[in-house]
């Protein structure tokens, strides 16, 4: 069954009747970068208005859920941190409560400072990440380094900081530390930066699992996880929910596999033609719309 | 059929006998690091004395040939630097010979001096490398990179100053220039290091890869591209030649998708358990000795 296009106002007014809870991907959907995407701030006050929860779910691990909050406030966009859900805190949220990590464990970190600061908050010890001492193009050498035997999980996101040294110290914990838990924050290839794309997270983890042979355990969209983090926190009845992105691969497959539905905006990554045409993407959302900004036509 | 074990005097004088051209990988065959296996020089010397042609071939991408000759200098091992192949000349040659690069044409590489000196001598130009400019751990941003419309071709190969900036920059050659080609000096997951293992050339690669959805142009073992480029330099008979290494899915693979005859040796990679046991690798050389200082029998 094809997805809905959507295009009356009758349309977009049965759509939010239909569902209580809204989860958006950002990036694509209610902005490009620095620039907003017309009439989001309309739609979500009007979501809000009619007592809808809005939540906001992003695969962006490089900043927490506090430091995207002033994203939000900077392009004048109403957010709580709790509306918030970012897959640093996810992975955060992940190694605390379900492989419940041990106080006197701690985890290698391959990613920037937001990353950290989830993890500080769940009261998870890390080392790697940011530290001066692993940030630095000087060869990499195992004479001087030293296994630290506490370290049980290595956890990967973005990180732009990415060298040897990281790559080759997770790689020893990864086969030296018995047990030792492979985590990438979110697994997209690329991401939108402000002139076009960059290698993502994905990318990043990519070495590590070509060296080693092995897949980890992903957090960020579609991977289940991000949404089982989501409901630990929040409720919703999943046939009252829709979760709306542009992205078929990460944001459509994450409601799905939620069995939530999902309304697929093309303002973002995935464009017109790998949905229609003669080859269309094998992933087909419930409903599909030009913008975010057409669901303000119901207040017109 | 089985690999031949071999033991007695008289199998290893008839493998003597039977092959002219003799292919040895370098290090877990010859040597670990800078400690030489036992009996391997006096192996080498014989086959000489017998008029046997002896070549190196090694994927070791970080030195070039002259350089390669250093390390069996200084460990006492005859070789001249014609007789030796690495992955670092052989994409060089695949460059010049095969892609007959343009002149005008550049290359862009994430690699070492090895990989930078063999591209000088077949004359072909690159930007990137061992360049300080992009050997920085300084955020990349695309505001500030030009893109030069003159690379052809993407080479990558072992570099332990890799960085975002490099893989940042040969992500937009390969999605921006038209027709630019991705080509890996060898895809080997890990290498021995000194001390262990670290991750190897394709692991350094595999961001790109992932990001791109696409797999390179591999040139080193077990790729039949090295093997086309000995070929181009060196008259052998395939029926009479023998490839000798310690590495199932480099090196026997190399040997079998040439037509030529496979000796493992058991002092590095491969582990006695991986070609017997329950559940064998299917990679099956024709013949497996626990030393090249086995065949010093033959002199005795």
């Amino acid at each position: 069954m094809g997805a809905v296009r959507l295009s009356s106002q009758e349309e977009y007014a049965k759509l939010i009747d239909q569902y209580d809870t809204w989860m958006f991907d950002c990036d694509g959907v209610l902005w490009h970068g620095d620039r907003l995407i017309p009439g989001a701030t309309e739609v979500l006050s009007l979501l809000r208005d009619r007592k809808k929860n809005v939540i906001f779910v992003t695969n962006n691990a490089t900043k927490s859920r506090k430091s995207y909050k002033g994203k939000f406030d900077q392009l004048g966009v109403e957010a709580k941190v709790e509306e918030i859900y970012g897959s640093a805190y996810a992975t955060a949220v992940y190694l605390s409560s379900v492989l419940q990590l041990p106080k006197n464990k701690k985890v290698y970190v391959i990613g920037q400072s937001g990353l950290e600061e989830e993890l500080r908050e769940e009261g998870i010890t890390y080392i790697g990440g940011t530290d001066p001492a692993d940030c630095t193009i000087t060869p990499f050498s195992l004479e001087n380094f030293t296994l630290d035997p506490d370290v049980a999980a290595v956890v990967c996101g973005l990180d732009t900081a990415i060298n040897y040294t990281k790559l080759s110290k997770a790689f020893q914990y990864l086969t030296r530390n018995p047990g030792c838990q492979f985590i990438v924050t979110n697994e997209d290839s690329t991401y939108p930066a402000a002139h076009g794309l960059l290698p993502g997270a994905g990318s990043i983890s990519a070495p590590l699992r070509y060296a080693l042979g092995k897949d980890p355990i992903a957090i960020g969209k579609p991977a289940k996880t991000m949404l089982d983090c989501i409901k630990a926190k929040v409720h919703f009845d999943p046939r009252r929910t829709i979760m709306v992105g542009d992205r078929l691969n990460t944001d459509i497959l994450f409601g799905q596999a939620g069995g939530v539905s999902t309304l697929l905006v093309l303002t973002g990554i995935t464009l017109e033609s790998e949905i229609s045409g003669s080859n269309p993407s094998p992933i087909v959302p419930d409903y599909i719309t030009t913008s975010i900004g057409d669901l303000a036509i119901v207040d017109k």
